[in-house]
């Protein structure tokens, strides 16, 4: 398949503008649309504009609101628990990240739970803004059901991820995103459309036995990462993000895609440390610098060329896209061209 | 192998005046062996009082000081920064916590870096303790080199483990303590006590390839759990309790066994919320029971009678063990009467 390659602040430019025809304020189309775009200059496509379709459709059905505050709705000290209002879940996210900036400042370390959200792309994200101002966000949400508890096969947790970015003195963050599935659902959704097989190990069918088919596996359950553990960590996930928080937890979680009747409710979790707090940052930046040099110097696997710190490959990625622009599929290419002509703006790329 | 049980109050007294008797103050004294005989209580062996000579030995070589202070160098609200000075683990990080709890109480959460530590064994001690006053506790720590970045083949991180654990109104905690190695050091450990070899896929030779023997699998590397995911968590927990707290990091870290001739100066992190600064307790405690048990509804895969909780297993071990008492292997009994023997007490369990 021939790929075209788009500029991505002029994509930036468009996605704003059919944020804003969809009744977004222009602040906060800024903020999705710069969400939506990052995503794919790093290379993770399957949490960026792929996705502008449906979370317009969500806006337009009123599953969504456009215009949501976020409310505290309780503080002491360095928490706050926040209801986002069933707005637009990067938009709410990335307020919810500046009010914790300044408290983590003051004291160090800052914490949100985040209620009644949606989806909210790539995780990511918001850890490399606050890296970026040289703090640690260590983030998690919980998300639509997909993975059974270890020994059920029964969609309860989300594909629940971690992710956290640490600042460092090479030209980019270390960025660690995991989903606490083998695989992202993203993952098997894009072997979907591309109509290939899954490898065996992703995923059960709806009655529990392994499959390769897309299709069964979308239905039936993803597994968990290393069985058990992959268990735990997405219960820890539920708990800081959909219990702790008040939202939705587990089923009760709204499908994007599948229930366009609800609401998703989903929870997030925020944890945000200042690392001038714990130590010099000259000194945690040459200590962090010299652990990557460390461990890109360990004795390579036969077959292995470069030992890849967690971030440097979409590092790579950014530098590339940013300058040849972004690839899009024809598939998202003709959801974008109809929005436009929805909302009378000019489709120019 | 026929197995004595042991009664754990007996145990925890003889293990009290070892400590006493190698120069550590009483109420450390008291602290250790609480750690130590509560880890056998929960079925973690490979992190109880199998290890009391090691850490006795260490004390007896100078090269940990049973009667170090905890000091606090740096402090930012919700903050510390801890130099365990080279003391005992087990004492110093629980002596931290309680320096925690009290922030965490006014600011809604607390962290800590823990450096120049030790060895501090099962991290869900500290994590239970804290779930008993309602808190939730996110732990980890690195560990001596054992496991290679992904794609390569050189010890560089520890097992380094990731803890939490979340009280319930079910009577346990929910206990989640992970490595972030295919397995536990430990198990490996166990198996080669045992004599016995290892399955495939959990370690790598010092050549880089797949091994089943125990001793190779010891001399090189054990493999990160799923893949790059693990390797980017074992990452991240580095960078937590190593590289943010100041302590040695990766392949610089003491081996407790290997090295007897300088100290670990191991890292650990704390953080620590309190439940209530998020959500009021008592609807907190409805969520979490609630969770539990949707999960434990799920649908079973053929062949697996309960879905189990994460801590559910370990607490049924932990009402077992405390009433019929703890099994102890003669190697450890051989050894805990050597230490008797050298410091005139009682060999009376």
């Amino acid at each position: 398949m021939i790929m075209k390659y788009y500029d991505s602040q002029k994509i930036k430019k468009l996605i704003t503008d059919i944020a804003k025809g969809a009744g977004v304020p222009e602040r906060d189309a800024l903020i999705l649309s710069d969400a939506l775009v990052e995503a794919d200059v790093h290379g993770t496509y399957t949490h960026g504009i792929s996705r502008v379709n449906i979370y317009i459709r969500r806006i337009q059905r009123g599953l969504t609101n456009p215009r949501a505050d976020i409310t505290v709705e309780r503080r002491r000290g360095s928490v706050i628990a926040v209801d986002a209002g069933n707005g637009l879940g990067h938009v709410q996210a990335y307020k919810v990240l500046e009010l914790l900036i300044p408290i983590a400042k003051s004291t160090g370390i800052a914490a949100a739970t985040i209620r009644n959200s949606q989806h909210f792309g790539a995780l990511s994200y918001y850890c490399n803004k606050a890296a970026d101002k040289d703090m640690i966000l260590f983030a998690t949400t919980n998300a639509e059901p997909a993975m059974a508890p270890e020994g059920g096969y029964q969609a309860y947790f989300g594909t629940n991820p971690i992710a956290v970015s640490i600042p460092t003195g090479k030209g980019y963050h270390i960025k660690i995103d995991l989903s606490t599935s083998v695989v992202a659902r993203g993952n098997i959704i894009a072997a979907s459309k591309e109509g290939k097989e899954i490898p065996p190990g992703w995923a059960l069918d709806p009655d529990g036995n392994p499959t390769v088919d897309v299709e069964k596996a979308l239905a039936g359950t993803v597994l968990t990462m290393a069985g058990h553990k992959g268990y735990a960590l997405a219960l820890m996930v539920e708990v800081f993000s959909g219990v702790l928080s008040g939202a939705a937890v587990g089923s009760s979680i709204g499908s994007m895609y599948k229930n366009l009747d609800r609401k998703q409710d989903l929870g997030h979790f925020f944890c945000l440390m200042d690392i001038d707090a714990f130590m010099d940052l000259p000194v945690f930046r040459k200590r962090i610098d010299a652990m990557i040099d460390e461990i890109k110097a360990c004795k390579k696997r036969p077959g292995i060329e470069e030992i890849l710190i967690p971030g440097e490959r979409s590092f790579r990625i950014a530098n590339k896209n940013r300058e040849r622009g972004i690839p899009i599929s024809n598939a998202t290419l003709k959801e974008l061209r109809a929005l436009c002509e929805q909302y009378n703006i000019p489709f120019a790329l």
